[in-house]
């Protein structure tokens, strides 16, 4: 911990969205700046950042227009959500050396005035509940998205077939993990024998599908004889259209990301199977996971419960250093990570 | 009505499906036959058709592999339903002269058993209630297509802005008006002035947008101010993408029909910006009038009792003939019918 006289002194590196990508983001669409961190005023802390979460709807707020929360600016700060430790404390909220979650932004310190607090979505994280990496995996937005797309808007039956892509994901991983204890038959999909091994052997899926070997729809057949009850998709594209193909009736697809799509220069490729629902009697719903903000705090008692028990595990893959953020996360959307993607900026 | 005592002379004219067709159907899918209608046995009746409902839905019947129901086999009399007259009865349910609701099929006569009245969806119709045309319309199966999918799925609320394509169809004439009378805002999407000014002047609409006068997404701007919160698709195809690009937050997106595809011999076009359930945390459902059977008489009474206090319209488009059944299916599919399709087979 940085000792509090030494605030003025410290310079904070930061990567600022410099244009906006078509296609694949790569190294040219950043800038790296850097400049004195903020002394707090009066109320304020000053937070170094200590691991990044990076996540699929990045490339998403990347674009200009409308969407559920407002692009980042050309020159901005890139936006990303991460845990921090207060360095210097004006604020008898917190105190130097706590722990804290927040959108900190991918850049080494971030000063925040009280009124920002609950803009940035800040809180106290316990270690002793989980590590710094898990409180960006399973009890963070991943976490937080798994838990209230699967059971609010899945609403998944003891004995429903529960299929997931991007299983090993970070989202993917609770998901499935989370609807095994609720009762259910749990099939991934994923990309790699190595993936698809993990979840099924160390999370306890009932299988899973490795979409880079093959056929997607002859596996969904084999390992879904009743059907599909719930699809949580997170890829969009071709998986999404194989699915639906294969769902029950009533069936609920949770519409949570569309990672296959996301750096399309032509237009999204819609479901072309989509008239299933209507055979099946089935829905497709999408969701927002700060819609949720105010029972985060029930989620992650019930997850960090979970974790203690053994009954969850949680696995994540860690870049080092704020240098490599655009290579970082353009392992995304490669299917380069393996686990829940964090990039590691300071130590504690 | 037919003399009992003449039943064995009867002749029964069927339209039969031949082959299965590839896009729009057309006259040599069809095959012609006759033959004598049967004496109905103990307990069984003999129905002559009066008029049959033609419906988009009609088309995928054709069409091989599983849907919600079995599709027609080649060589079967094509399945419709329609308003008949009972001209012998050896059923203590039913007495020469009572007009029956059913699944007749595209011939002149039907002869059912007891145990196939309840999978032929039989009932009584009362005429004092609404005319034969009507019976098949608002108070056949397109009203409770409109009733439950608008009332059930769409679950509009007083103020809400409910958008139904096929506005001046079979469905969408009754979405529209009980939408209205369920205090939302109304805006239809039908091809040409005449419709549009239909379901405005006459039904009550607020607003209709011309599809094949040119933008629907700028109509859908200057109508819908405030979003979408609930369409009622009947078509498909770029409007409903236009419509997602319009939807508010939560909307509900009743999945009906897709008759802009159902003559596709590529694949159906997928809504390409589906995503936009994401951002709006919106949802798209697909229903199937027949789940809700049991509810078909509360539905009846409702809609019935808007017809006599004249809240509520009706249109429908009446051909004359059996032997035009190819070429009237056909109106469907280029818009050409007005109001509710029907093929008038025979007088009462």
């Amino acid at each position: 911990m940085a000792p509090m006289n030494t605030t003025t002194a410290l310079t904070n590196h930061q990567v600022r969205l410099a244009r906006r990508p078509v296609g694949a983001s790569t190294r040219d669409d950043w800038s790296f700046t850097s400049e004195p961190a903020q002394q707090p005023a009066e109320g304020a802390i000053l937070v170094k950042t200590l691991a990044l979460s990076l996540d699929p709807a990045m490339r998403g707020w990347m674009n200009e227009g409308k969407s559920y929360i407002p692009p980042v600016a050309i020159g901005e700060v890139m936006r990303a959500g991460g845990v921090g430790q207060v360095v210097e404390s004006k604020n008898a909220q917190y105190k130097a050396g706590d722990l804290v979650y927040g959108s900190l932004g991918v850049q080494e310190y971030l000063t925040l005035p009280e009124d920002q607090f609950r803009r940035n979505g800040l809180f106290k994280i316990d270690q002793r509940i989980g590590s710094v990496t898990q409180w960006l995996n399973v009890l963070g937005m991943p976490g937080m998205t798994a838990y209230f797309g699967l059971l609010d808007v899945g609403q998944p039956k003891p004995g429903d077939t529960v299929v997931v892509s991007g299983a090993a994901g970070a989202v993917g991983q609770t998901v499935g993990q989370l609807a095994k204890i609720k009762g259910c038959r749990v099939v991934g999909i994923a990309g790699g024998q190595a993936k698809c091994d993990w979840v099924v052997n160390e999370l306890g899926f009932d299988a899973c599908i490795d979409y880079k070997a093959g056929n997607v729809r002859a596996g969904l057949k084999e390992h879904c004889p009743k059907g599909v009850d719930v699809y949580f998709d997170n890829v969009g594209g071709d998986i999404l259209d194989d699915v639906l193909t294969r769902i029950g009736r009533g069936a609920r697809i949770v519409i949570c990301g569309a990672i296959s799509q996301y750096n399309n220069t032509t237009a999204v490729q819609g479901p072309k199977n989509y008239m299933s629902l209507l055979v099946n009697r089935a829905r497709m719903e999408g969701m927002v996971v700060f819609d949720y903000a105010d029972r985060y705090p029930v989620a992650i008692a019930e997850l960090a419960g979970y974790l203690k028990d053994g009954r969850m595990k949680s696995r994540e893959d860690v870049v080092q250093g704020l240098e490599n953020f655009p290579e970082a996360l353009g392992k995304l959307f490669s299917g380069g990570n393996f686990g829940k993607l964090v990039l590691q900026v300071a130590d504690a």
